[in-house]
């Protein structure tokens, strides 16, 4: 009876955040059905030359394994009604932003979790967004408080 | 088998307008999921500093807030087969004409609710609805009839 | 596991037509869902002032009725995969073409049924039609060929 | 740098209306480009077999011409700010009602012209239209008020 | 060769502000075309009546008024670059509100205009705003910015 | 819980390579709904006659019957999350790349089957897909990558 | 003041039809825009490594050239009214159905040119147009009734 | 006559890759016209509170900026044909990448300007383009053979 309400999780793949929301939202008992890309490194990347062959100039190994994973990514965006996307501390994360940037060209509510540290560099990005978070925990308590009207630490539910 | 119908009621949060939808619609057996924005009035106002952290000045309290309410409204908004909204006697209620113009964009079927007395003032909302109504049992009687063919007092069903 | 094709069925409401591809659609068991819009005349005219309010001038009451209707047809021609459009012999029937046209506009595949008497006038519906169709059993079996891709008298199902 | 708004024409080809409405359109001095479908009965019939190759069947003689004509109809429409639909005395006039439903799918403005006598028959097409209008002259009026702000007799301009 | 960039000016009826927003546009060079609903009140009011015959309900007077301004309206609001809406001291403004919605879910970027007193009450509204202002003069130098690149103040155009 | 795929078929009809990814994607378990236009050739070509009633002209022969698929292909077309287009050794199969196109206007995951002597003749179509596969086997690991996250080989599952 | 109508004339490089079209078309004065890929099929093929560096796979040299070419033929067909597509005598030629696939699910109306030899394998791409040619001079016929309303032969211009 | 193509320049701010586009685009005389974000760092950085007023938390600093610059990147970027994307060496230049993935949503076409070294961080982003180049230069080539047909150091024109 309930809408179960997609959320994709773009974004950073070298720490648990997915993990974190993940947790909080089957604690909470939310109706969450929870997407992401292929996190496994190796996997995303090698993607394409695994299946359909290899490449001997690295810029077109990268392009058919880019261009399979975008067809989850790119499916799931589209089917998902909240966006999160998070910026590690590391790396250029282009992906991430360009997630980002995807998702608000296509209306979705954007949600975005970062340090504070990179409140500046992603300006852009958090300008678009309709939460800006720095704990992946925030991130499961928006969804909650979205999709339950209760806050955290309230005793109604 | 039958279509179950998603019904957003916006607007005025003071009286128990959704409430008399509600039982009328589970009365009539009728196939609605009705939905709705956080009609808590101070979790709604506070949602935003409450989870993702305090805001010295009061605008960006509040815009905080705001547009965490707009990951709900819009979504729900984005999913239902009809809008309802209704505007109460008091305050300015900018929210409720403003979810009626977005729902109008959509092309969503848009029913208004109001007394006579601010008929000129809601002329343009009124003007891009389908139907106009004083009571919450008036909803629930074009609802059924909507979604039935039945009108009230028939024997048909 | 198998797509309920979704049908909407518009114009005459005079002889048994719908009743005759419903009729047909569940002999053969097909996974279709019909809808249509209310199809008793005295309730369709008179379902705005009877559930809104009475109005003096014919002018709007029809126009309240017609708009109340519309939150039906629209939600039902937005939501189907194919909308079948039946002209008859007798009245206008300007709002059996005018659902043609919106539904034309939306991109949906439209089947028309009528005799071929009225094929010179009607050349702009059919014109914008996948199939154009004299009998009821015809437009079943159209939704038969399409959805099992079994053509009637064929052994295979 | 004022804008000119693009005005479609739609509907019943056999009175002067088109002319009357270009008239006063010119001679209140409106920035205002005029479009229409074929309005030469013949031409409109046989322009697909003209131009195309004869048919034996006159179906496909009429579906010949009706989609030669759709080419110009649609892309006219699609690019109309406001659509204008006249319904006459006589004839079925069906590709009026289908040029309305297609115009109102899009979300054009729509303006309905036609005799009080048709009010009935015309009400679901007239509860999709911004304006109903009963005479020619009353078209060119809400044109010249939509677009100037003045009404007619006032002494602005 | 440059952009000409559409703006509509929404709300408020009753003070200068369209005024002065043209006047420092103008004074400024900047490529803007500006637009507007009917500011005269009666005029606004009265028209649909005056044009299409008048109504003894007053509901029906204000509603044909209401559709043939939004004839005006909406055909701007969609043609527009960028819509700003101003909220005044007075009155309900809810079709300044259902302006600020209807623009919202067109993807428009939209300018609001107002005092802090009406902060809180606005800030669904403001939370879908590129930019919140106080004074007109501010919406020109907004608009300056974006069409220029150069801040007021600067020396470098 | 878990989404299920809508991938659609399109193309050659002469070999077993539908049967060979349905067989591939079974065996692995795969949340996919596989749909495809109607592949009895006999059958697919003469359906609009058998059901509408014959036509002497080859041409309508034809037209009846391709209008009559399409309502089946352009729905699934419509519906589907992936769309797979096959290009075999014989035939000009105009309608396969007819598909690809549509499918590509339409935002679709394309991935396209050929043997790589095809490669030129098919550069448009390929670079509008996001995996060009030789074998059909291939597809159905493309199709489990993106729904699993593993590759074929791989223990993970 | 008129329309320019801009019409895309795609497919078959190696017969002068798209001369034949642009004749017809300045002979009789019509307000058209010609856009079109380009034609010389050495300089289509290799653009891409031309510019953006050379490939030693002929996939990838290809696919760089078919993707420099999209962003002028997806550019000029999303700006076309009109989209023709010729199919030649020789060559696979799937591009030229791609581009029929495209403008389709675009809703643009088609125009398809080809000798009656190949109606059978064209028959779903023909089923997509509002016309259906076998001289380029027809086309341009087609383009004057279309916008000027004047059959061929007849005096009234 | 011939069409003006819209190409909006989006990325890094530090080089002078913009003026050397602009220069080869005059040079050939191509029928183009350039647009960009605000390029002064400064300016578009305190643009927000300098037209606003000032904040004191940096977070709504760069927020109240950010979302006036949006007013005119979303602007330019919704009306460009082509979209080109510069990635330069510092910086985490995550606004580009966000546009990149906003100009893809909508379809546009995208050109991606970056060093080889950077080709693996930026694969989802190449993936979603039609044209990788190193060189501004490159751009230019591509913008001229899209748009005139003619390869560089051809001598037809």
């Amino acid at each position: 009876m309930s809408k179960t309400w997609r959320v994709y999780l773009s974004g950073e793949i070298h720490s648990d955040w997915r993990e974190r929301i993940e947790g909080a939202v089957q604690a909470a008992g939310l109706p969450v059905a929870l997407s992401a890309p292929v996190t496994d490194h190796a996997t995303s990347d090698d993607c394409g030359v695994r299946i359909l062959g290899a490449e001997q100039n690295p810029f077109w190994h990268d392009n058919k394994g880019a261009k399979m994973n975008a067809i989850r990514t790119r499916t799931l965006i589209g089917d998902a009604d909240v966006v999160v996307v998070r910026f590690g501390e590391k790396y250029k994360q282009w992906n991430a932003a360009f997630d980002a940037g995807f998702a608000a060209a296509l209306g979705k509510p954007l949600i975005v979790l970062h340090l504070p540290e990179h409140s500046h560099a992603l300006k852009e990005v958090d300008a678009a967004a309709l939460a800006v978070a720095e704990e992946p925990e925030q991130v499961a308590q928006v969804l909650s408080y979205v999709i339950t009207g209760e806050l955290p630490g309230s005793n109604a539910t």
